[in-house]
């Protein structure tokens, strides 16, 4: 083996290790090749200088799926009476800037609180089809999209969180947001199309797709189809993402700071790009 | 201006800009001095290579400071009949691995939503007491282990989270977490003194106070003094960290996932060391 090819060898094992950074400075010890190689930083890139909020505030009537008010306020101690203020919430788990996962649409996939570490800090890749989604609200990001960025930015990262930034945030606050038809029966705002869905899970080691809007599915689908195909894969999914224009299409590292709560499908989530 | 002033005052114009990093690259380029600078990194000393959760799981029973159950589950939809999973949580603020806001305390403080993102990615200072805390559970932080750490380490860095390491995590799921007196008119748990809150105060841009146990004042305070103290300065507090033992004194970078409600007075929240 060349001294190059030892090089890339330990760097591809260093690589493999990041992903599954358990152990850190103990597991780039124990690798034979690696013994005086420094362990591999969390950032692909340049060390961040920069971090953007992904998160959208929540509050009671945040647009929700269903239509309906999924978040409700309970004070249960009032500073002027109790010295303290203090909330109890009522709140849906699949609410605002939000997690999906693989048990939301499995019988026994993982839980939110079994999302490895190592699954929520990654590589963030933006797929920007606010072009398309302007002109058509049923956009939805397609394998040629995805190819489309890896003309122009090289491959998918190792270990990437790939999302679609539609422009959909900027409808926040407006009905545009949920889109729903006259009759209300349909909802119209863009998603992964499965297509895509499978393609990423044909990736090596794609950890979660996130969306901009209120679903991973196109508003219009009529079955989920890429809520279970992504979740039932055993990968998870994150929507109502903000900000996502403020962020670049890659070199991006996206904190996801997922609810450890026992046994959930998902929950609200606070979201940070680092960049 | 001496050429090292010059260069003193780029690092301290850098620094003010960290401490308020919106806009990165823009507010860099756009400082007179600074222009051939490149922006200064979120992470003071080496890129992280780990991260460690500093989350403890929530679940129904996790201890509570006043006692009572504070998560309940509410399953809306089950796979077997729905073809998903779905959760109505209800859950106490303050519950968990959990932030408290200004707002907790205080008749008008800044909420939870309100605490500026760059007040949640903060160098990590590590307090360890656990060897008094094993001798008194009614050990509590005191400017003069802060001192002993600053002899230690050097200087508090700007814009820190300070964390009290008390040992207190391993108790959780046993009585000790709590540690009522017989009468259960007491709690016997480790916290900060208020004079730390004070002295932490006095600092230039300590950010936040964080525990391993149940409150920021110790469990049998009779007043909530730190509380008062500390929130009503603005600043906010951790309470419920765990995995404190796993991070070093030193060096480490805090990224705080505080949930983004409007309003809240604070939250379950998700947490994490890059180290």
């Amino acid at each position: 083996m060349c001294h190059h090819c030892v090089i890339d060898a330990v760097k591809s094992d260093m690589l493999s290790r990041r992903s599954f950074f358990r152990g850190g400075l103990a597991a780039a010890a124990g690798a034979a090749l690696a013994v005086a190689a420094p362990p591999a930083p969390l950032f692909a890139a340049e060390t961040p200088t920069k971090a953007e909020d992904l998160t959208h505030e929540l509050y009671d009537t945040f647009p929700t799926y269903f239509g309906g008010q999924q978040l409700f306020y309970d004070k249960k101690f009032d500073f002027a009476k109790d010295t303290f203020n203090l909330y109890e919430l009522r709140v849906s788990e699949h609410t605002g800037t939000h997690i999906d996962a693989p048990l939301h649409f499995t019988a026994d996939g993982k839980s939110v609180a079994e999302l490895p570490v190592e699954d929520l800090i990654a590589p963030l890749v933006v797929i920007d089809i606010a072009a398309k989604a302007a002109e058509n609200a049923d956009a939805q990001v397609t394998p040629d999209d995805i190819k489309a960025w890896v003309d122009k930015n090289g491959d998918l990262p190792a270990g990437a969180v790939v999302a679609m930034h539609s422009g959909w945030g900027a409808h926040l606050g407006t009905e545009k947001f949920r889109n729903a038809s006259a009759d209300g029966k349909s909802l119209h705002f863009p998603g992964f199309h499965v297509e895509a869905a499978q393609y990423l899970i044909e990736q090596p080691s794609i950890k979660a797709i996130a969306v901009d809007t209120l679903s991973l599915d196109f508003g219009a689908s009529p079955d989920f189809i890429v809520h279970k195909t992504w979740l039932s894969s055993g990968r998870y999914g994150i929507e109502g993402v903000a900000n996502l224009g403020n962020v670049p299409a890659k070199g991006a590292t996206i904190v996801v700071g997922a609810p450890k709560v026992r046994g959930g499908t998902g929950g609200p989530a606070r979201i940070f790009a680092l960049v």
